[in-house]
């Protein structure tokens, strides 16, 4: 998905998000606590679930808005390390035979699996403490009022009327008949709230942007959000568990809606089109400072895993 | 426990930690979303495990360290709610099957059962979020880099090498015969870690302390940390549960090393006699700003439950 004015060669966005990738691996890396410190089963146990794995689409957000705002990629890396740490915790407590009850993860045996639920949660616990810890601890924006500001709506989209509330949701939802806009509140702060706070974390890591650009970032943030869980369905529905690294079909085994499910999959694919579309018009005003985002938003809805 | 000085009154302190009690649980009841916001059950369970209960120890010491530094009242209760929020998420999830297994908690049905597992575990999740986002959100210090550093203290308090870390090498000793500084590091994680965030974020809601005097109060932190821990051991071994409001005798059952099965029980309570000493030793060069730091501590060693 090249960007439209030829300035991003194509191919160029391969490169440029295993660069990113690269980066907040070795971020992730060194912020963790080594497995020698101790409690070193729960070090391992963060170390496990949050290394080496998973897309990054919300660290390439970060990347990708700070390039609308000429951001510090030293400190793109650290608010990126913090917003995959909040990931990776969210993914291990999901995962809990409490919660999804899900053995397989990023192609591998999930936390509770590998170590055990005790460390699970705790791991999880921990990674939440240390996302916040790192978004305090560096300095991430030009005035500190401003990074308190960020702390802010992280925090606000991790918790109960974000992130935490829609996995609440969902779990309710199991064996129900949802609406088509029930189901998108649900995924708005399931998956769509961690995704717009990525992207305004990585603005405010740079310039400041008068408030008509910031809502402009959100809105480009829902509908790639949006999109995001639109595809994984058609790709839950679609795909097979070699390319995606985790149980396929469960949602719809488990009588989970999906957006495949309550609107069939031609449907579904029109539908994360409209999204792209609608994600790339929020963002006509900013030009060549937002080729990345999207590029990123192209990626979302094209990817096969 | 009256101080020194003759100020303050004999039977004051009762009367002011009542005040702190009634003002901390209406900020919490403040703060905390509605049980009619949506995901009404997760806020129902957020409200259940944090609102009614409880000594309020740590909002005392955010209270009683705040008189330290003069600071404004209205900035310790949001402080304080924060802080007493991060228990109760900890209270919730060490309480899950998978961890201590526990069913009664402040004389009431813990979180997993008067709701189910996956709500307790998502109501310590977003009461951890919200606790970050209230120290953030609210103007808490004179500056905002001073705020963010309240942030990552309390942060690093909760994390891996804090509370959720302390948890972790708990779990790890049952069964296991633990020396006395091992037993003792644990619990410097467990409880101490929050207990020392506690005092230090009353402090720094004022006027700005010089490092010595930080150290003081942390040192003073430490001591009433340890302290809590020892006499908390001693009332599980000699309490009842209806006093207590938990289930006793429960760790000497499950075999957790405690303080008076290593030392004995007469041993246990002198220690806690010279770990208060040692706590108004660290307060001595404040005079009387400390006096409720110092009744505090009284109440701590001197409690029934």
């Amino acid at each position: 998905m090249p960007d439209t004015d030829g300035t991003s060669r194509p191919g160029d966005f391969q490169a440029w998000s295993r660069e990113v990738a690269g980066r907040v691996e070795s971020a992730l890396a060194e912020l963790l606590p080594a497995s020698k410190i101790a409690p070193a089963r729960l070090h391992d146990a963060m170390r496990y679930s949050t290394l080496g794995g998973g897309k990054r689409v919300r660290a390439m957000l970060v990347f990708g808005a700070g390039e609308v705002t000429e951001a510090d990629p030293d400190r793109l890396k650290v608010a990126a390390a913090a917003v995959e740490m909040i990931h990776a915790y969210s993914l291990i407590h999901d995962d809990l035979p409490c919660m999804d009850d899900d053995v397989l993860r990023r192609g591998k045996p999930t936390c509770h699996v590998e170590f055990d639920e005790a460390t699970a949660l705790l791991a999880g616990d921990g990674l939440q403490s240390l996302a916040f810890q790192l978004l305090a601890e560096y300095r991430l924006a030009e005035r500190p009022d401003v990074q308190l500001k960020m702390i802010q709506l992280c925090a606000t989209a991790c918790g109960s009327r974000g992130m935490a509330g829609g996995q609440a949701i969902d779990l309710d939802a199991v064996g129900k008949s949802l609406t088509l806009p029930e189901l998108e509140y649900m995924h708005s702060l399931k998956t769509g709230a961690l995704i717009r706070a990525s992207v305004l974390l990585g603005a405010h890591c740079g310039a400041p942007l008068p408030q008509s650009d910031l809502d402009h970032l959100d809105r480009y943030a829902k509908y790639v959000g949006l999109a995001f869980q639109v595809v994984d369905d058609i790709l839950d529905e679609e795909g097979d568990a070699a390319a995606l690294g985790k149980t396929v079909g469960k949602d719809k085994a488990s009588g989970k809606p999906t957006y495949t499910s309550l609107m069939g999959l031609a449907p579904a694919k029109r539908f994360a089109g409209e999204l792209l579309a609608d994600a790339e018009e929020a963002l006509a005003g900013f030009g060549e400072r937002a080729a990345r985002l999207r590029e990123i938003a192209g990626f979302i809805v094209h990817r096969r895993r």
